[in-house]
């Protein structure tokens, strides 16, 4: 199961709204054939895995796959389950049952009443871990969000002048690369835009821009469009801006590319409705970058799904920090809201929280 | 010798100043003995290993050490070396050479004279990290220093009113307990003392005292001395109050427990002579604990070996944190000056930073 989770992963930004999903094929001990999905409209990791395969290499062998093959039939493929009968394929062994209520066990259950054997839940953590998003977005139909930041240890994100952009070995740069690969869009406020100007894109070591995505930016007042390259580079048209209706009347930028929220009512108010209109743009994953005030914006109100920070080891004093107004007269009670993983770069770690479950 | 190195951690806290050694005796692929320094003033690693077998039993064998057999004979326990020609074991194995001037090869030279086959640098990196606080103190004749504390997110080490003692899942106190131990001595400033009264020894998870450890106050004020716990409890005699030369007159406790230093310098000027005085009372290692303050000063002087930080997973906003005067004006280059370790206990992380040689 590890290696199909491994072939799994190499969809990682091209298979969205799917899952990722990787199967090989065992026979004898050997794995004689594997295969994954590789983009989204194309073929399922099964039929990659065994659809040139002959009767007789397929007789007797096991088929692994981290999600249940699809039963369904109203989609730009057919379903894997035929294809499997079709191949006498015995036993299939599976990670995780597929949350997508066309399917939701119909896949196993038609495989069962070919008499294939059929095992469920092996690995399904990592299964679960690997599809975090998949599994989000076709329960909520809502995008999956994660909060990503760069701060110092006393939890600056930026010096009072607003110089950022320090925290910056190498290897830190990389994962931030991969987890903006793993996300279809990218959001910012209107702040990060000035300061920064990014673009946003996932590079390559040579800068070079290895996918395209949605990014969105979050404004209140009007933007100087001709200011930044997120508007006139070559994947403009994939550049949303979320603002108020009022700004939204008056400014010259594409209709559908505009995400409007009533400005009478707060952020609280206004969020659901502003993700449900992110998700119907096909963003079904969402990282959020910054800066602080954003960023506090979707901390207060519970809004994500996973907090990344990177922090690097020094201590700068005054600066910008995430909650930086808020005044407790008592400390929260925590215990136990998130799961953590900790991965260091060197002298940066990066600290990924995730909501416990139950 | 990773056995020899878990034999030698069993010594934590007892064997100071001396290093943490564990020795073993192999013979014909199996382990024949072992022993380690179980106390300050006791016998050696190698002694406790090989001083009860026969010469039929040491004949043939190769005995580990993670520290190099000592050889002079000024101190309270004979020579190991002598003991290991006698016995005749043939071939020694060591991580580390003596770092002592009294030693410093010269064990290692004494086994050889007497044709018996020494390697060494086995795992030496790890036995480095092991007896970090003695290396340092032998070479740097200074306590080797520790700062320590527990912080939210944003770095926030307690709220403006003061609350703390909110890194609480057992996990990272049962760490806490264990970096108290492997310490000779606990440092707090006066504003921790008032708001904590605490008792600042090591305990375990029925609140028993494990061990007495040697109690620093850096103040610059005149204490009530009644009100707090350290200056009355049954290792009283182990508190040191750190203040300045005239309030040292003016109050009534016992002289030697009083380090005073000159007022009228800066801490940065007062520092050195500060701690060759706590090295003089017999304290090879130090954690500093808090508060915000005191952790500062030393930070700002680099005056540290390692730092240790707890985090737990809450964004404050306001609170006392370290170095939170300062205003830069550019980031500050910080790159590679550390070496880090990361662990996780459930939703607490720890951080460890070492200085990178070099």
């Amino acid at each position: 199961m590890k290696i199909c989770f491994e072939l799994a992963q190499q969809g990682i930004g091209h298979v969205a709204p799917n899952p990722l999903v990787g199967s090989i094929l065992v026979k004898n001990h050997q794995i004689i054939a594997e295969g994954f999905h590789q983009k989204v409209g194309e073929n399922h990791a099964e039929k990659n895995c065994i659809e040139n395969l002959e009767l007789s290499q397929t007789e007797n062998s096991i088929l692994f796959c981290n999600l249940e093959p699809c039963s369904h039939t109203n989609k730009r493929t057919p379903p894997c389950t035929e294809l499997i009968i079709r191949k006498k394929i015995p036993h299939v062994i599976i990670s995780n049952i597929d949350p997508n209520p066309l399917v939701s066990g119909a896949g196993i259950k038609k495989l069962q009443d070919h008499g294939i054997k059929v095992e469920v839940g092996i690995s399904q953590e990592i299964g679960l871990k690997l599809n975090e998003i998949f599994f989000y977005h076709i329960h909520h139909q809502l995008p999956f969000i994660t909060l990503k930041w760069a701060q110092s240890l006393d939890g600056k994100l930026a010096l009072n002048n607003g110089q950022s952009q320090w925290i910056s070995n190498q290897k830190s740069r990389t994962k931030l690369t991969d987890l903006r690969l793993e996300h279809d869009g990218i959001l910012i406020g209107a702040g990060t835009l000035i300061n920064d100007n990014p673009s946003l894109l996932p590079r390559d070591n040579n800068q070079n821009i290895l996918m395209r995505k949605k990014r969105f930016v979050l404004c209140s007042n009007k933007i100087e469009f001709s200011q930044y390259q997120i508007f006139n580079d070559q994947y403009a048209q994939d550049t949303y801006l979320i603002c108020p209706k009022d700004i939204a009347e008056k400014i010259s930028y594409p209709h559908h590319q505009i995400i409007n929220y009533d400005a009478k009512k707060s952020f609280t108010e206004n969020i659901p409705e502003i993700l449900k209109k992110i998700y119907l743009k096909g963003c079904y994953s969402l990282l959020i970058e910054g800066g602080a005030n954003t960023l506090t914006s979707f901390y207060q109100n519970h809004c994500y799904q996973k907090l990344c920070l990177f922090i690097a080891p020094v201590i700068l004093g005054q600066g910008k920090a995430i909650n930086e107004s808020v005044i407790l007269e008592n400390l929260p009670k925590i215990k136990h809201r998130y799961h953590l993983e900790c991965q260091a770069f060197d002298d940066n770690v990066l600290l990924t929280y995730r909501w416990n479950k139950g």
